[in-house]
């Protein structure tokens, strides 16, 4: 798309670009945005589906507001392109989610304009709130917006954000981006009570004419209404407006449901509800992937399609025929349907990732064993722990950086009471053009510190598919952490086999340096002693390795054996070196008299930014040159 | 009380002995069971307040349910004494929460009765529709009660289990037990909007009228109430119910408000409702405190009141004239309450403890800074992290325990933007009597892991003003943690003095061993030293001590020092070796080229129960003697 040729976009550099435009001239400034974002995305993969959706929201925000004094917090942030695009970043939105380049989320590093940094779900109100109360501390007119999907509003932090936007004084404004989707499609109460609020038109009109007989008859008095106007909510407001409504229920203004594509329509009520002091909700009803035909009629996979053709709708994932390995988390899927079928106590359950972790093959054929139970990590875990409770088996999926928000879960409802909860833990380690918000790299030093937890890492997909296998014959939370994307065999059905809990193997002798590694980054690990081994093919040196399998607990038979044998020690992992396995393999070698010399390898102590995987590891010499290069420094250093 | 004077209660050991009474006798059970529990508590502290408010409520539940086979959580779960002593524990009731003794909370490693663990707020509807989703699959027809309080139900983990439960098929009962309290009284959105319902009955009988009315002149006709029972909340519900009523919205059905005092109205609804299918809420109205007048007077001082006459209503913890250093808490409330009045930047933010972390001195001075926004630490970080990112400075006080639940909320909208939060880490350590759920043993090694986070913890109350007083001038996330209980000075109020970040001090000097300590734990350092050197007053060894004050960044100059001058190395700290002080000292080391031998004393990796302090340091050999016992052992292994 030549953006030379547009009407409107070519001129749009910023919001005040977007004002100088009149409201008639909106609707085409839309159109121009969605194709170029369209077109963008096409050959620069990224979140298609629900940044279409939201492309008159953003408009219409700039139009109104006067960004970024005004603040916009958008709630996961996944659908924030179009902001993006109006907020100085058009030209550089082709290195969006690229190494170096835009991020894919709302980050303040990046501009002013991002208010607050999101990635994970149901921030915005909370921080919104902040915001907000700080303005009125301050004695700013700053006015906040907090843009959040219905998929959001079913995590419990946005309710403890609503819980609160009535308490304090602030004039917040909570834009509720409704499409009865989160990235797959939703279910819940609440979800059914949006839909229902939609629906109901027709019965609030009946409603309407009920109250106004009775009024005409006088059997509502004025007498009958002031008594009526001592409770929080008027009879008028329950009467001819949504009277069953949540928001006002919780003493915040509630308007809607409207037309979130109609930018014209969306400007007038913006201009009009930002004069009204409080909180307030603008319930929009919108469209995932509105206005590109292949993403509104299959929206999950459209929410990230990467690349395709515009014209055709062809995603280019789907022509590629070549043999490749599977993903991990296919492994997974595939993988928890067999043992699922073998043991009818297996359950799973996710927060509303069923196509993302792959559930969704044990959904499509076992549908009453799989609960998706929104964006809402902390629950997904602590009903894990009342299901296992009571005999069943949960496997219970999140992905590595979404597993902090069950952290209080994992500990209080199920290794206190050593509930066997299976967690599996997807998208651990360096996630990719996803960014810091997403990488899992955390997930070893916060587990390891919790007791009855038992932390698996597989180096492979084989040995995913043994422990998931294994997991449901231990005791206590039983954690597997492994990669987001491809692993490593294209042979990986194998027969399932019990690996037992806290033994590791050996996949390689040696005598001169043992490396320690857990996880998938092992496989880096056996390519760099290849490559150390092929580049210094004179080097006398030879190198042990060991796939330690569990981190906890962690094989003291391998340990007490590098200990005794070796005299230099490379530990390597995909996270964050204070607490994970280096620190534990320090802490063995300590308490057991050793001192080897303990090199450990993995993420230091900052957060990592967004990039190709390989890009990433490369950064952070975490990749096969990186880790061959260490192992050379090492056995050098006499 | 004599027990065997009793008319009822002597009789019963078990939920089947309750079974036997007549519905008429059980007001008679209920009024002895009052009394029991205030005598009890009377020279046995424990939680007064919230456990009278559930007397009939145990009582009807077991009367009605078939319990254990039935299941009954209760959230949180200091109101669960009156459980206890009909569930087979009353004989053993003078033993709550001490050393060896029942445990203040349900716990299911004490009895069956005890369906789920609980102690933290908020789990009980995730945890029972688990176990009722588990009924279902197994094909079993067992009932699961979760009571929950309102205090409990502003904490999102409630909302995400309510939005949850009308999805699957199960036949859970919520019963709602409102007294408009947490510890504190409550305030936000939610419980306005149970007053409401509460207080709305005349106003319900007008709907219902109106209704009536309109049925009567056929005004709402069969065909219209057709049409409109598409819809999922029927007309009559809406018109003559609680048209307002967010659980119905949530597709669960409502029942009430009733008086949760009257237990043989209870016992008939509880008869009637439980035959209902599909998930449902009781909603109880019941008194804080109920039938002990001074408690129900005051309910927050009287939520866990210490020893008293039952007779006088006196408190012997304020009838104590005695001098004594402050609490910890107080300290850092009249601190606060000092910064904030220098620094008008400074904002306080608790999550329902103002009076148990003494924010209320400041809420009383200075109510527009003190932000209690219920239960609900998620929400509270990352509240905080909004206003920070808008130019205040918030000290946000949260629980050690407590603060496992805002985890994310630290990692993603704290530190990942480097925001200056200051987060006050009450009850860190070892917290005595309330036990394995209260303990705040992983804070450190939880906290080590995260980038941009500093992590402090004084050794007395004197270090902690100065923590306080310098954190307002630090950027990213700061964190000081401190334990529960007495401090250690009478004269505590110095002037303010800023603590250099990553900067430790030498408390004593010495050539034969390092001890290295973090916090409030080095007070018992201090006194082990003097211990093994007037035990020892011959041996010829000398002890250094470091006080490290800060976790993070970890004082380098010091650990050169002692990695260089020392073969021998303690550390020291009140929480989980695995990955806290003594990880931190071993990397340091290890990164560095040194090898003392380090000896690491903390948590070992076990949840630890309940106790006095005392007890449970000197059970976990962290006391005076233990660690005496610790450094002889050292120094003597040559």
């Amino acid at each position: 798309m030549d953006v030379n040729k547009t009407k409107y976009l070519q001129f749009v550099e910023l919001p005040e670009d977007v004002k100088k435009l009149k409201t008639e001239e909106l609707p085409g400034l839309c159109e121009e945005l969605r194709n170029f974002i369209v077109d963008e995305l096409s050959h620069n993969p990224g979140h298609l589906a629900s940044s279409l959706g939201t492309v008159e929201l953003a408009v219409a925000i700039h139009y109104v507001f006067n960004t970024p004094y005004d603040r916009v917090v958008w709630d996961v942030g996944h659908q924030a392109y179009a902001h993006k695009i109006l907020t100085g970043r058009r030209k550089k939105f082709s290195t969006n989610r690229q190494f170096k380049g835009l991020c894919g989320f709302p980050t303040p590093k990046e501009s002013e304009y991002d208010s607050f940094g999101t990635g994970h779900s149901s921030t915005s109100i909370s921080a919104g709130l902040g915001m907000s109360v700080a303005a009125m501390l301050k004695g700013e007119d700053r006015q906040v917006v907090a843009v959040i999907g219905d998929g959001a509003m079913t995590g419990g932090l946005a309710f403890e954000g609503l819980n609160n936007a009535s308490m304090d004084k602030n004039n917040m404004l909570i834009v509720l981006n409704d499409n009865n989707m989160a990235i797959d499609p939703l279910k819940g109460g609440f979800t059914q009570y949006l839909t229902d609020i939609t629906t109901s038109k027709a019965y609030n009109k009946l409603r309407h004419d009920v109250y106004q007989w009775c009024k005409q008859r006088g059997w509502i008095s004025d007498k009958q209404k002031q008594r009526v106007q001592h409770f929080s909510t008027s009879i008028k407001t329950l009467l001819t407006r949504q009277a069953n409504n949540i928001f006002e229920g919780l003493n915040i203004r509630y308007f809607g449901p409207v037309d979130g594509h109609d930018v014209q329509t969306l400007v007038r009520i913006l201009e009009e509800i930002k004069q009204h002091e409080g909180p307030k909700v603008l319930h929009l009803v919108t469209v995932k992937g509105k206005g590109y035909k292949p993403a509104e009629d299959s929206v999950t996979v459209w929410h990230a399609p990467g690349e395709f053709n515009v014209l055709t709708g062809e995603r280019k994932a789907v022509n590629d025929k070549h043999k490749h390995p599977p993903l991990y988390q296919e492994v997974f899927g595939h993988t928890l349907l067999e043992i699922a079928k073998q043991n009818d106590k297996v359950v799973g359950i996710t927060p509303a990732m069923p196509s993302g972790c792959s559930m969704n093959i044990m959904q499509n054929e076992l549908p009453e064993r799989v609960f998706d139970v929104g964006i809402a990590e902390g629950h997904a875990v602590t009903f894990s722990a009342g299901l296992a409770k009571d005999g069943m088996i949960p496997y219970c999926n999140i992905y590595s950086s979404f597993l902090q928000r069950a952290y209080d879960n994992i500990i209080h409802d199920a290794a206190l009471q050593d509930l066997p909860v299976v967690l599996c833990i997807d998208r651990a380690g360096i996630v990719g053009a996803d960014g810091a918000t997403h990488h899992g790299l955390l997930d070893l030093a916060y587990l390891r510190c919790i007791p009855n937890v038992t932390i698996a890492a597989p180096y492979n997909e084989i040995e995913l598919r043994h422990l998931l296998y294994t997991a449901q014959f231990t005791k206590g939370v039983f954690a597997i952490r492994y990669p987001r994307g491809r692993a490593t065999c294209i042979d990986w059905k194998k027969d399932f086999e019990l690996l037992p809990v806290g033994k590791g193997r050996q996949l390689r002798e040696g005598d001169d340096l043992a490396i320690v590694s857990i996880g998938a980054i092992g496989n880096t690990v056996t390519k760099a002693i290849e490559m150390f081994e092929e580049e210094y093919a004179d080097a006398s040196a030879s190198i042990a390795h060991y796939d330690m399998r569990y981190l906890k607990p962690i094989d003291q038979d391998i340990l007490h054996e590098v200990g005794k044998r070796f005299k230099k020690v490379i530990t390597v992992e995909d996270g964050v070196i204070a607490g994970g396995l280096g620190s534990a393999v320090l802490e063995f070698m300590s308490d057991n008299g050793y001192a080897p010399r303990v090199i450990r390898l993995g993420i230091k102590d900052a957060f990592v930014e967004h990039g190709s995987t390989a890009e990433l590891y490369n950064m952070l010499e975490l990749d096969v040159i990186g880790i061959c290069n260490k192992i050379k420094e090492v056995l050098e250093h006499e």
